[in-house]
């Protein structure tokens, strides 16, 4: 295994190939834009990595990992559009810079793209590929789905928080990795171990993203802390604390949840407390742990050499780290 | 072969048995309600008959003509968005049924659906099926995308016209065709044929459509009589006119098309009659005689028996004659 930049340079490479001008200009502009937004391509890393981890040239699952990316990137501009967001990574979004239908169309036109990606793989690995793709494809949707219906509820479970962030983010992990696993031809058993593990790290993960964006530096998260209070959002830190409080502090946590202050500074700062002291931020900080203890645990029974294991240990680490 | 009406009842019994209700219902219910709307099902039915025609029981096809039927009508439910438009098929589109994020996402959900119903097939179809539908929908996208550039565009050409709905319209109709084809395992010069035959008689459907917008029997065309000229829309009708008039009319029908006065009765009247006195209107008849001799000559060099071919023959006058 190769480390995650030249894992990263590769995928830029092939990806800046794959990008070139293309008629109709005002359907495949919008698709070369947002490819090109940069990010840091964590899931095709991932479906490089994972198919060298099975012994297999990671140049044989470059397609793979740029279908993963188109996937992912169309629906980023579809989820703008739901969430009314002016920027992406510090950019305007799609439908911002040309107008609704533009994003509309090149988003339909990408979730296709990908779908073609998978042509030059032989027939039966094709198949695993493609069905593979559209399992996830589906599970996101929903996932997205449950998120806009969690809005307007005031009766969410943890366990349907779970579901949800599994669905929108974390099998799209999995699945990056399981892609990796399938063009090496590893065995199922493998190929199932790797879609946990991935799964499993990939839920630890928007965990912590949940509580980075209540608790974490200013100076490192990237976006702009406390925006979840802001938005009055659900979030498993949200959930948790309802779940802990005795009645007046849960009335004055719902209280706060249903105002949206100009100067939200000491609403975040009360919602915050909060967390603190109903033992939700301590709990959130635990199930964060559990879930990448449960993705390394995975690992465990993966006939795969230590070296790489210690190398997939040492990447889930940085990545709860923040060090990719 | 049988005659149309039993395979449409054979894929209503089959499109029924699909629609179930699933979680989460806000990402369904869309779905089976755009599904249940009705229509003709001329697409998924070219699929059952040709797949009979190449000898093979057609109900093997049943999950490609569902495809075909569920990528129609996720890009109807897209289309509407686009287009604003409050009715589909007399009844509320999804978007204004529900909200504009419903119609996105259900859209999309429809599209990975439409993926998944080959999965039935073996590899090596699922791989052919699979690749000629990734095709087709980028063609409908690209299609769509010159549709709403001509909009704003005064220089489309007869050319580019005839490119954008066969794109939009008559590509889809070819791959229904050959999903048949290729579900049955017909020859690749089956499959080519019998997709072009489906090509050129889409294309001479759609100019026929735009023939009849202007001069169809208001009784029985099923649409508002006049909606394009209304709507400026540049159909063949309408470029063929400019090409053919002389420079006082020309002027005059683009000054027409500048106007959107609220009682539109009379500028229909005008623009009809510059469409009959240019020649215009006598052109696009034998454009779409053309097209469908093409689609009919097509035929000659299939190696079906002649029972079927004057099947074809029999279907494609039908559709021509608007019977089916």
């Amino acid at each position: 295994m190769q480390d995650i930049s030249s894992y990263q340079d590769a995928f830029i490479d092939y990806l800046n190939a794959y990008i070139a001008p293309k008629e109709p200009t005002n359907l495949y502009e919008p698709i070369n834009y947002i490819l090109q937004l940069g990010g840091k391509r964590l899931r095709p890393v991932l479906t490089l990595m994972t198919a060298e981890i099975f012994d297999c040239d990671y140049k044989k699952a470059l397609d793979a990992a740029l279908s993963v990316e188109v996937f992912h990137n169309f629906s980023l501009v579809h989820d703008d559009i739901m969430d009314d967001a002016p920027l992406r990574r510090g950019q305007t979004t799609v439908h911002e810079k040309w107008d609704l239908n533009t994003g509309i169309l090149s988003g339909d036109a990408m979730l296709i793209m990908a779908y073609q990606l998978f042509e030059n793989y032989e027939p039966k690995q094709f198949l695993e590929l493609a069905k593979l793709f559209s399992k996830t494809a589906l599970e996101v949707c929903e996932g997205q789905q449950y998120d806009v219906d969690f809005e307007t509820r005031d009766d969410v479970t943890i366990a349907e928080y779970l579901k949800m962030i599994e669905y929108k983010t974390a099998v799209l992990v999995g699945a990056a990795m399981k892609m990796g696993a399938i063009v090496a031809n590893a065995s199922q058993d493998c190929q199932d171990s790797i879609y946990n593990f991935g799964r499993y790290l990939g839920i630890a993960f928007q965990l912590q993203d949940d509580f980075l964006d209540a608790f974490g530096d200013p100076k490192t998260f990237g976006k702009q802390v406390g925006g979840d209070i802001i938005e009055n959002k659900k979030t498993y830190l949200y959930l948790k604390a309802l779940e802990f409080s005795n009645e007046e502090d849960k009335l004055q946590l719902e209280h706060l949840y249903g105002v949206s202050p100009s100067d939200p500074s000491d609403k975040i700062e009360a919602v915050k407390q909060l967390f603190v002291s109903s033992g939700s931020a301590e709990a959130t900080k635990k199930e964060i742990e559990n879930y990448t203890k449960k993705a390394f645990s995975v690992l465990e029974s993966l006939k795969i050499s230590e070296v790489n294991k210690n190398a997939l240990k040492a990447f889930g680490n940085d990545l709860m780290n923040r060090n990719t």
